[in-house]
């Protein structure tokens, strides 16, 4: 699944330096282009073909009508990030989680500019590029900065502005998985966002892997099939979150 | 110059992979490392060499007490954005901007994790690791991401919450080099920080090269000798946030 992803990396910069056809889904701030749906069909058939069986959760509806996580589920981002996709060229990723009977089994966060592919999962370990990568330190929150999305903060949804002022500071980079990539590689203590599946399933089989905890924002467990507040930090980071956010 | 700053990039990478000796400054938020003074002593001497004649003024206090902006001045910040550089390793940068007579003259900014040098000035345009970059489409505020501070947005200083509200979402990055860079590639239609003059040196005289407009939030030109809420932005979305940030 590795060489996908960087097949896939390759595809995905070859289109976005081509003309983007761009659409509004609910709102102003919630795009899909054509390559959301060209490498979603991508991948689709990619896991059909090494994963016959299983069914695939794919954000832009090429997949499966999946209501279970049992037997082999593959949840699929194929642009993660898209607003930056589309403004930026830049700061997004592309997302795969693979769970067996709902366990986490394998992730994929690849953030294409930066050229950052973290993949793994609890049987393997977890690298980046390719090279094992350790378990960030468990910092608190005092103690380093934190990923926040700009809605949940200006809104002070979950009390967001006090655990920015425990930390060093906020840090709103508009990408689930830039911003989970940046917790597995110790340069947040934590991330807080409202997220749907393909959000953080690939996120939450390499956050768990190193270490990292990963919940809802009340400390209750996250659902594969449904949104939430969801929260991945450092055991202690997240035990701080969790104090204070109401 | 340009030289220079490369050669600077690779003592910083190594530097950075070595012990760091952390120091605060003002605050815990506020932080010196040996990199700091060591990477501002170099640029002072690489300056020094190429401009006896100069005026340096630099972060660290290594240069000299500049009190006018007459003749050669220098303005130097040798990590911009040193949280980051403590905390993620990652997301800072190096600048340097070189005013005649207090004509913006020539600026670098050197994002150096992710290996892009942008340096120019008004004599022979700007580029971005050598090649000619484009001036950004003059995008307004609602077609844009824009650069925010964490603690400007918290308090709703200048009305920021209405900016973003009127933006496309909030991009919190930590480092002003780092954002402004995005301005200039086009990656956000603006940003506002408060900023010290070795903050803001270097992106002025990239930004007006390319049509960008940099003022105080009041709309008052800036002084390169003095603090201030420093706005950058695209012509258009420096008259909407203008207008908004009372």
């Amino acid at each position: 699944m590795q060489a996908v992803m960087k097949a896939d990396r390759q595809r995905v910069l070859v289109a976005m330096g081509s003309h983007l056809t761009v659409a509004e889904k609910t709102s102003r701030r919630d795009l899909v282009t054509n390559v959301d749906h060209s490498n979603e069909d991508y991948l689709v058939e990619r896991i059909r073909e090494l994963d016959p069986q299983a069914k695939v959760l794919a954000e832009e509806g090429r997949g499966d009508h999946v209501t279970s996580m049992r037997g082999h589920v593959w949840i699929v981002d194929p642009i993660d990030g898209t607003m930056n996709f589309v403004h930026q060229r830049n700061h997004f990723a592309i997302m795969v989680g693979y769970y067996v009977d709902g366990a986490p089994t394998l992730g994929y966060i690849y953030d294409v500019v930066a050229d950052r592919l973290f993949a793994g999962g609890p049987v393997v370990g977890v690298t980046l590029n390719g090279q094992p990568l350790a378990a960030p330190a468990d910092l608190t929150l005092s103690e380093g900065l934190f990923g926040a999305s700009g809605p949940l903060l200006i809104a002070n949804k979950f009390q967001m502005q006090r655990v920015i002022a425990a930390s060093l500071g906020a840090r709103i980079l508009g990408s689930a998985g830039v911003q989970i990539a940046q917790v597995l590689a110790g340069e947040l203590v934590g991330y807080l966002s409202y997220l749907r599946p393909w959000d953080f399933a690939a996120g939450r089989v390499l956050a768990e892997t190193l270490g990292l905890v990963v919940t809802q924002v009340d400390g209750t467990p996250v659902n594969m099939l449904s949104s939430g507040a969801v929260l991945v930090a450092t055991k202690r980071a997240h035990r701080a979150v969790l104090a204070l956010a109401k």
